[in-house]
């Protein structure tokens, strides 16, 4: 890489601040309208979970302070906890330098994910085997009654 | 949502140990082959950015213990620090429950954004604008020469 190469990706990097309305329409979503978005617990960094927002999903996730997806299966938005009560509660967003991610700070009640455990991200590389590091805090069936 | 929809999500769900080359046939790359990468620094918890990876950018990263992703804009693969130095040191590799997201643990040297700062996460939502919340720690120019 090279200076040139640097001065090509300085354009189209976001370095001033912005009402919230242009940061919106700066964002890079995909061919389906979505942008990638990790959640965060905000108190002990565990991140959580990746998954998709539209803009409307991120206007309203700012609006109620309760984070919603999209959700790419059901193609729906996707009010997390709706069903399962395990609500996240926004306490801020942040975009990355290019925006094309964004960072969700959250507290999580209950678990994050689907099968009952606190993250999503629970097969650890060890060697040539994954192993699962945790067990969920909740039947997942419970869940989604 | 409910015990129906429960179960059509629970077929898509990772839930037990894997080899690792089973566990990458069972990852879920999107059209252009890549799988989005969350990079973590290990000790702080700090998110430090968001990239892609290929199949391959994941073997050579825990091949070297040294992260590599597939540059979008470049359609190359993207040895993160090979230029700046920057480089993003391996903890450990995890996968998440339906096996389309990575979260990387790394010991990032120095800054891991293009701008210099260390986080790519640096424009944080505050009411109705965006405020950068972090100056960079080096001049981006003498990161890329």
């Amino acid at each position: 890489m090279s200076q040139a190469f640097y001065k090509s990706i300085e354009q189209s990097t976001l370095q001033t601040n912005f009402d919230l309305n242009t940061m919106l329409d700066e964002l890079t979503f995909n061919e389906d309208g979505l942008i990638p978005a990790i959640a965060q617990q905000y108190d002990s960094g565990e991140v959580l979970m990746m998954a998709w927002m539209n803009r409307q999903a991120i206007e309203e996730t700012l609006k109620n302070n309760r984070v919603c997806y999209w959700s790419r299966s059901r193609q729906a938005f996707w009010r997390k906890g709706e069903s399962s009560g395990q609500v996240q509660n926004l306490k801020s967003m942040a975009f990355d330098c290019d925006g094309d991610a964004i960072l969700l700070q959250v507290d999580q009640i209950g678990p994050a994910c689907h099968t009952g455990r606190r993250s999503c991200f629970f097969h650890a590389v060890d060697g040539q085997q994954t192993q699962i590091t945790s067990e969920p805090l909740i039947n997942p069936e419970e869940l989604y009654k």
